[in-house]
Formats: C-alpha cells, sequence, structure tokens
C-alpha cells in the first residue's frame, strides 16, 4: 500500500479536546501511505489533545490556521473526535466555510466519533448515510441523515466509524478512498 | 429570600465533565434558599468537574444514583453544562427516563450551558423555547425548539441560561421559579 497516497494533501481539522489516537492513527496511516498530513485548527496555538474525553494527553502543533485555508488546498479531510473537540470546531464560521467547500468539491472526507457534529452544524449530513459515537445520533437524525450501526460506513466518499475501536477499519477505509478521488 | 425553598428537595444531575461552576453555584443558591439539594448522577463514583472543560477541577460525591430515584422523590431539576457531562447524561437510558419524568409531573427545571443536550435526546423542546450555549443551538431548533440568545428565559416552569457568565441570573431565576411550583 506504501506510496498509493503519493503527492496527496491531506487536512486533518481539530482543536482542543481531540481524542488523541483519533488525531494520531489516521496520520500515521495517510503518511505511511504517502500523502502529506496537516493539522488545521482554529488559531495557531497547539492542540491541547484528551484521552477519554476528560484525561489531558499531549499537545500538537497546528499547521495552518483554518481561515488561512481553503478546500482547493487539500485532497482529502480527516474530522476526529473528541467531545469538546466537536463541540468547539462546530461554533467557528471558517470551520464551517472550509468543510462546506470540501464537500462542495466533492473531495473525500474521513469523519469518526464525534466528528460529525460539525457536518451538523453545515447542514451536511442530509440524506447521507453514517455513523458516529451514541450520543450525537439523534442529532445526526433530526438534520436529517440516516445513521447505521456499523464499524466504518462509505457514502459517497464520506466515511464515518464510531469510536477509537474502530480506527483500523476507518484507518484502512479512508486510505482506500482517499486514493480513490 | 432565606427559607423560601424550605423543605423542597432538589436534584442536581451530572456526571464526569460537569462545568465545576455551574454545578456549586446553583446548588449553593437553592440551599441558601432553605432547599435540600442532591447530587444525582449515572454511578455511585465522585464526580470529575472541569474548568472550561479541558481542565480536571475538583471532584464532587454523588449521592444518588439515577437508576434508584424517580420524578415523585423531588421538587425541582438542575441540569448544569459541561460538554462531557451532557454528552455522556444524554446516552443513559434512566437519566432520560428521570427526565420525562420530571417534565411529565410539571415539575420545574434549570439548565443552561451544554445542559439541554439531555432534553433534545428525551424529546423534551419541541415547542419549547429556551437558550443554551451556541454549540447546541442547531441540534435545539433540529428538535423543534425555539431558541433564543438571552440571559436567562422562563418558559413553563423550564429556567435556561447561556454560561457561567450567566449564572447569577440564572441562579436567582431558579430559585424564583422552583418557589412558585
Amino acid at each position: 500500500m506504501s506510496g498509493i497516497l503519493s503527492g496527496r494533501r491531506v487536512a486533518i481539522l481539530a482543536t482542543d479536546g481531540v481524542e488523541e489516537i483519533e488525531l494520531t492513527q489516521p496520520r500515521r496511516a495517510v503518511e505511511d501511505a504517502g500523502a502529506t498530513a496537516e493539522i488545521v485548527s482554529v488559531s495557531a496555538d497547539p492542540i491541547q489533545a484528551m484521552n477519554g474525553d476528560i484525561e489531558p494527553a499531549g499537545t500538537h502543533p497546528v499547521d495552518r490556521r483554518v481561515s488561512t485555508v481553503s478546500a482547493a488546498d487539500y485532497d482529502a479531510l480527516i474530522l476526529p473526535g473528541g467531545t469538546v473537540n466537536a463541540d468547539r470546531l462546530r461554533m467557528d464560521s471558517d470551520v464551517l466555510a472550509f468543510v462546506k467547500g470540501v464537500f462542495a468539491a466533492g473531495k473525500p472526507v474521513g469523519v469518526i466519533c464525534h466528528g460529525p457534529w460539525t457536518l451538523v452544524e453545515a447542514d451536511l449530513v442530509k440524506g447521507r448515510t453514517l455513523t458516529s459515537f451514541p450520543s450525537l445520533r439523534t442529532d445526526i437524525r433530526n438534520a436529517g441523515g440516516t445513521v447505521v450501526d456499523e464499524e466504518v460506513v462509505t457514502d459517497g466518499g464520506l466515511v464515518s466509524s464510531r469510536n477509537p475501536d474502530d480506527l483500523p477499519a476507518f484507518c484502512a477505509t479512508i486510505v482506500e478512498e482517499f486514493a480513490k478521488a
């Protein structure tokens, strides 16, 4: 599989409260496949990651501020989870504009755990089939999405998973989908 | 105002991730007015509170497990915020049954910040007017609620506020509404 994503640029959109393993494992997966991954965030400050939402984990440098990027800069997007991360991302208008741009351009997106809240906020789940952490499934359904309970779901370039236990399947599937695009 | 809530029992429903000041200040307000307040949670373990969602704050003992209580045990309910707290509460079926029971009995409820997610999950915001932290307003609207941006909103015994800055108005209003019931 080495090199399957050579030359591709992948944005990982995250902020404080991101679930650390959902940031680091997908990043490693796309980098191992040859992609260049960049952490895109709401500010230039390093991100405070968490373990299990409550326990502070490592900090991670930010490559670019979301207000300075556009969908044209990337070939694919990853939205990790972490309850507070997703809750904060959805409140940022530059985040919503960037994610809407990625969807409008038909670029592939991987979203896991609480990540779909940003898609709910941007009104991007209507008519789509996806999975998520259990807590936000009502919010996804109320926004017009169809929720299924599977370790990984692919719907027209949108890859979704439920939680960190799904990371092996999630990482394999985003690499495959990102390579198709 | 001392004694205005004498003899009243107030449940404060919370779990790990609760925003500490949204737990302690409303508790003090109802206790100062003469009520007995109890922390009701999903397990018997002490609750890990947070400051600003990310920084661990104090721990708080639990008085009763939600699976052992019913609406008849209390005269009023407080739902504090904290992103992770609200996210976890909404996934617990005993929490949803208890909150539905409190609403069905017409007892007054105070909810602040991310607290309304539990009401969204229990399908209790339809046709109600309330406020919340900005991040979940889309979820409340998608669940049929009307969201306004005011420091404190009262709608038929449902008192709501946006964030910790609103606590003085929130605390004064819950004491007033809880006394009317």
